[in-house]
């Protein structure tokens, strides 16, 4: 593709996207997809595309291998897997829980899902019954739009408190607060966190435990970038520091572990929802309805997993084995995606922020934010994020703006920079240059 | 193992389902299974195992060697696949369609999902508001257990009417009578039918279908078993006889077609949702407050599958398009298991008949039923299956009552060939044998 100047043709854009029907300051992330993908295409260029949360790293040979290995040794192609998961990637994953979070668990509370959607899915399924038919999802925004959409599906009501006001004891003062009306079945949030990358900490996890275990709520961690804070080494098994976890500090949790950024393993869909043993078998007469039964860990996998994919590919279940295996044994190839976009951000962060960018969500409860899979941006003169994402298109750039991710602020974008390879730096500052040499601010 | 004689001890069986804590009488089709398992164990005997409805062979090497070229040469793995399926899949599958049924559909209605599990519950789902939050989920049954839990999940009313008593034009004028009352979302069966293996009639799907168009109903049909009514040869593309469709007569239409049993692929997970084009494009108004759109199309991808499970893998994609092609091009290896089963049906049911056994669902419309993966058993005396079951227990065979199955008969069992090799034919004859010996009616 040869890379033609910005700022593109804007006829030819707005041609592009009116072919499409597509209205920037409406569309969803799958319609960006689509209208830079167009406008590449018409353009014949290629952007600094950072609207899409995908792994841009190959999977690691170990899961493929396995695969390959379970598919055309074990004949297992016909077979119905375990409705509750492969024993040996039950036990892989529970051992994996212990080395890298140091907390127990035994297998039982270790169940497959397809990727992390359809655990968080199946939880918010149950957060919607867990206080009955009332049930409210509370979300500690901004976060995972499709949360948003899983929950409309259930009829389940959600609200949201936002990171970018609240953090550290304020943010437990406001979910204690909200939580105490008794209304709502589980409190849900990303960390690291899509998309804003903020972590949090452990004493706001501890925090957050408390009021769970307190008002019986579930502690729903979505944990799709587990160990991808790179400001800690989180990658050596059974040695301190360990991945955060609300698990800790309250039986009521339910932490589910992707592999699709960690091990850059998501066209194969399959993930790790892990269950308090104390929440695995604790009674809510409240789920019997939708469920068939009052117990928590039955529900989940009687109730809502097995009568919505029957078992996960079992040749998937062989990979993420696999790829356990090998963490838990220390092989230090497993966690190179996390070290990968960590060094790209380094890089890319500080390109917006020397163009006139600012970060939106600019602080972790007061340290810098780590370098990883997202960060947020904002241009002076601009105080809608997809009046800013537009004009960012005939650049050559493309993000998805912070509305959609669910943020209470207006003014942003998300920024993913999973995409963009090194050789692609020279260009993104070129063209940065040039918006800033546009747009004085 | 050593196959004891029947009837086993009394005592060790009784013993056995008490440790498990299983009662028979309301015991789980996994229960069964479980109990079976451990009687087996205690005794060191081999049922007769026709409790479950699994494949009993092999996947073919057409689709294993699919997934591994898929995985190894195109380095999907961490690639998320298009939400809506891979095109080639579609246009194979629409080409299936058309080949095998003489029904045309264009490939963007052709959309893969997690097994025809995951396509009945999302069908399920947008049933549940086609006519607002009141829909009610009509049944015809007997049918797929789990299709209940499903409606169960999203709090959808279910009503059945029952094979046993309808079918033709009384079926039909049963389905119109309750369905003009305006509150019927769907209409939800499978044929052939599990358990009963009745097959419904063109003339009947022509009847459905006209009473769906006329009331908006979906009419959704589970071809779990599709191409397996071995009375008629369906297995050359593009020529009659062709697999009978309720699609050929409505356009409210939702066909699930899985490979599970058809092509023995049960593991992998991967299912063929086929949805009528007039359906795709159906404004719905009611369906926009839980999937945020009332075109039915959009809101069963992009309101409830996506946010389910993201997307299908890839490799089993690239699997089932192998299959597809293969059949496509008149593959005759392909339809070989419906062969196997149906040939088993037809030494194992008259075994059954000679040693006082009687069918349940004995004539399929007036007919003889066709050969194939199940068949419905009752004995003399037995007024209630699970006592069937239960004293069948002590002969070394297993099965599940048909109250499990959702239908209005009482007396009598699901029994499934798929486990059940030739090789075991001379001991399931001297069992029954036995059993009839001790219990001449």
């Amino acid at each position: 593709m040869i890379d033609c100047a910005v700022p593109f043709d804007r006829d030819i854009v707005r041609r592009v996207l009116a072919d499409l029907g597509i209205d920037i300051r409406t569309a969803s992330i799958r319609e960006m997809n689509a209208a830079v993908t167009a406008i590449e295409r018409a353009l014949g260029v290629a952007f600094i595309r950072m609207e899409f949360g995908v792994p841009g790293l190959p999977a690691s040979p170990i899961a493929l291998e396995a695969e390959l290995r379970a598919l055309r040794e074990q004949q297992l192609a016909h077979v119905y897997a375990p409705f509750e998961g492969l024993p040996a990637l039950k036990a892989a994953g529970a051992r994996f829980w212990k080395l890298f979070t140091d907390v127990d668990v035994p297998p039982s509370c270790v169940v497959p899902t397809i990727g992390a959607m359809q655990g968080c899915f199946a939880s918010i399924a149950l957060a919607g019954q867990m206080k009955g038919a009332a049930s409210t999802l509370l979300c500690l925004g901004p976060g995972f739009p499709e949360n948003r959409l899983q929950a409309r599906m259930f009829g389940v009501r959600t609200e949201t408190l936002d990171f970018y006001d609240l953090r550290g004891n304020p943010l437990i003062d406001a979910i204690q607060r909200r939580v105490s009306r008794g209304d709502v079945g589980a409190l849900l949030w990303s960390s690291p966190n899509n998309p804003t990358w903020i972590v949090l900490t452990p004493a706001e996890l501890e925090g957050i435990g408390r009021v769970c275990t307190r008002h019986d709520v579930l502690a729903v961690e979505d944990l799709a970038y587990f160990g991808m804070d790179t400001r800690e080494d989180y990658s050596v098994p059974g040695r301190p520091p360990y991945q955060p976890t609300v698990m800790r500090y309250t039986d009521r949790a339910i932490s589910i572990v992707s592999s699709s950024k960690m091990f850059s393993y998501a066209g194969q869909r399959i993930a790790l929802t892990i269950v308090a043993p104390g929440l695995m078998a604790l009674q809510v007469p409240a789920l019997a309805e939708r469920f068939g039964t009052a117990t928590v860990g039955r529900a989940l996998i009687d109730g809502i997993i097995y009568p919505n994919i029957a078992c996960v590919p079992e040749s998937a279940q062989h990979g993420l084995l696999a790829l356990l295996e090998a963490a838990n044994q220390g092989d230090p190839s497993l966690f190179e995606p996390s070290r990968v976009y960590a060094a790209r951000a380094r890089v890319m962060k500080p390109l917006f922020l020397e163009h006139g960018f600012r970060l939106v969500y600019d602080n972790d409860l007061g340290k810098p934010l780590a370098d990883g899979f997202y960060f947020t941006i904002a241009y002076p003169g601009f105080d809608q994020g997809a009046a800013l994402l537009e004009e960012l298109l005939h650049y050559g750039i493309s993000a998805i703006t912070l509305n959609a991710a669910g943020s209470c602020r207006t003014e942003g974008l998300r920024a993913c920079v999973s995409m963009t390879g090194e050789d692609r730096f020279g260009t993104l500052a070129s063209r940065l240059r040039r918006f800033r040499a546009d747009h004085p601010g």
